[in-house]
């Protein structure tokens, strides 16, 4: 057990109580009534993208897979519980010697979802997994919500490079697993030294603002930059005037300067007129890399421009516009009894104010036309019909206990582009509208 | 010290990692060109509100010392830094002694702020407060944003207690902070266990839909719950019909049952409904509890409406709208030159594309009218005029690398709700609006 795979840049023993109380109430309520082990299957799911949304896309999988391996309970965190009464000695006992023993499918990682995916399904007894709500959906929903918008974002930017550097404008360690995410979504690297630490994210980044103000001219940072880190550093030119900096920036590093940074201004214009003047100067190969503010819409509309490479930061770390995903846990069949041989039946809420649950383990395929272009997510209880049995979604992703669907981070980004290259073309519109296949229950 | 600290359930030994790469290379460059250990002021502040909300709230100060305390270098973390050649030799020798030994100003946490308040003001050597430019401002955009949604909402619910449910919603460690900053805001408990055991924040939870579904029949749930958690134990009544759930409820519970939850549904028709049948059927103290999908504007609609508490989850942790708190960290002074005596010099990017900065260190101040309403967030630099000198905002938090400014999250929370009643009264109007306070620079 590597407890490092949680996200952190130190490990840390156990996601025990990432947890919200009822789970244990509830716990407690079924072991002393009897109903603790009944057999139960739990969905995870969205009931709608978010507004205007075409795709979504599954990320945090890897994540959730060390969570569940490290959600132990040791005994600081049982004094605790005790000391704290939120649950009695018999449910303490049986927490002592948790481990999850069931099994986990779902949709790998990368992968995109519509209304409805079963994206995760989580079986076992209903002890073991109805404490793993939480800690499950925390680490789902805020991921695939990164990774949402890095797509969209990767989408805008064409091919060029994308630097993820919102780490400032979030949780401290929220900002490391959206570091993951963004890479996931096809990010090419990020500022964040804890997400290089921990993921093997390329990391990057030269110098703020701050360096130029600390010195007594502009031409005295960029000396003290250049000698430091090399002509090929990129030298950031808008603290005072930007002409004027470029002029300095070329004449300190010479024309093999390898980029310049703009943070500030109309980016469309400046860019432009950067280009040319570097141009001008023989630093023809001198890249402009611009940084302030950027979403998917201004990225796209900077395609034009003679921009080489973005680094984005607030809009991607808080899903650009949509900081989580709403998707929620719900268990959708158990044992109709308390045997072991009981019969498994479907459950779910009544429908009341859109809160719609369907009942029962669901498989999900996406078939596809003659052009390998998806045509529909299709849905399903029961048994997967033969003509869809090639195109099922999701994947074994822990067994008896045991993690089967482990993989290393450029499995699931490379997937990602392999999903997303399968859709209609309409799912890379940046405009609102409606998730790019539908969802059909069979 | 303390590494708890961190807002983990578990010990972290250090925050060096929340770091973006670009300070690391500002330092090695500032080592090598002889500038590093200029005398340099950095502070913290936002250029603007949220677009309509009237005040911000101060939040993460104490997380913030905490990570200032805990910002050390360890053997591992110098390998992966030397490994992947982010810095040079000299520089990983300098990291090895690293701590911070400089002085922190601050407005105490839970204070409320206006655009360009002073919000912390970090001073020592350039190399020791560039490092903390990432971690800092990852503590306070993240806490701050969930706070002032807490405050919000708080606002709105009158005196009836507002429980933080929002953990699944949000990254896992971000939940925890979030469970903080709501308490700080305003909220009476949370769900989250992880915050409890890290913050003592009162734990609060009973039973999901998972837990009626589970059961053969909805009176066998509550006879469950009943048996475990005493007729006290508040039961959800949505997850079928919910004039028969209510039914059910004070059939087995008596009517001495603790409170009914509603999750779904017209929640003020339905909670008047509800009220009626508790009444009729003699549980005139059964609580209701509503938790579906609330912000400040459900709560207040609220009002008129017989509930007795609300849980708040994915617009809490998301800021209501407003994830992050747009706080930058900037340098605003540093030595005109390289001697221990060499004066300090105000230092500012020049402005463009709206990113005003202002040199110099600040004060700020409040001064308030007769009646004790503040007037104005007053700020200037140079020395204080002496008619402010007994409103100044800013606290001593660190000096010479000792924090000096902790407190309990209470004292924080406290704080909150003064500060919030010496505003004008129009600061609690929910709509949109203009800052309640207007930032006059003296």
């Amino acid at each position: 057990m590597d407890t490092g795979d949680l996200g952190l840049p130190v490990p840390v023993p156990s996601t025990a109580l990432f947890t919200d109380q009822y789970e244990f109430t509830m716990l407690q309520a079924a072991l002393r009534g009897g109903t603790a082990d009944r057999r139960s299957v739990f969905e995870v799911f969205t009931r709608r993208l978010p507004e205007g949304r075409r795709y979504g896309v599954v990320a945090g999988t890897g994540r959730v897979l060390d969570a569940i391996e490290n959600f132990r309970f040791e005994e600081k965190v049982l004094r605790f519980l005790r000391s704290h009464g939120v649950v009695d000695g018999p449910t303490l006992d049986w927490l002592a010697d948790y481990r999850f023993r069931g099994d986990v499918y779902g949709y790998p990682e990368g992968e995109v979802y519509f209304p409805g995916s079963p994206i995760m399904r989580v079986e076992g007894t209903f002890a073991e997994c109805v404490l793993l709500e939480t800690v499950i959906l925390s680490i789902l929903n805020h991921d695939s919500a990164v990774a949402a918008a890095a797509s969209r974002m990767a989408v805008a930017a064409g091919g060029r490079p994308l630097v993820e550097m919102g780490a400032r404008r979030t949780h401290e360690l929220a900002a490391v697993a959206a570091s993951r995410a963004a890479y996931l979504g096809g990010f090419a690297s990020t500022s964040d030294l804890a997400a290089g630490f921990r993921y093997g994210i390329p990391t990057v980044g030269t110098s703020a603002h701050a360096f130029t103000l600390l010195h007594d001219t502009e031409r005295d940072a960029f000396t003290a930059q250049v000698k430091s880190l090399g002509s090929g550093t990129t030298l950031l030119v808008d603290t005072y005037d930007v002409a004027e900096a470029v002029r300095t920036a070329v004449e300190v590093a010479g024309p093999g300067l390898g980029a310049v940074r703009i943070d500030s201004g109309d980016l469309l214009l400046v860019a432009h007129r950067v280009r040319q003047q570097l141009d001008d100067l023989g630093a023809t190969d001198t890249r402009i890399v611009v940084t302030s503010d950027l979403d998917e819409y201004a990225i796209a509309s900077l395609a034009a421009a003679p921009v080489d490479s973005y680094g984005v930061g607030t809009r991607l770390v808080t899903g650009s516009g949509h900081p989580t995903s709403s998707m929620v846990y719900k268990l959708v069949a158990r044992a109709d009894g308390d045997g072991p041989d009981a019969p498994m039946r479907s459950v779910a809420k009544k429908s009341t104010g859109g809160k719609t649950s369907i009942g029962g383990a669901k498989w999900a395929a996406r078939p596809r036309d003659a052009a390998g272009v998806a045509e529909a997510e299709r849905i399903g209880t029961g048994p997967v019909p033969e003509e869809l049995a090639g195109v099922t979604l999701q994947v074994p992703l822990v067994r008896g206990g045991e993690t089967v669907g482990r993989e290393p981070l450029d499995a699931a980004r490379d997937r990602h582009r392999r999903a997303l290259a399968g859709l209609p073309m309409s799912a890379t519109q940046l405009s609102r509208g409606e998730p790019v296949l539908p969802t059909e229950y069979v």
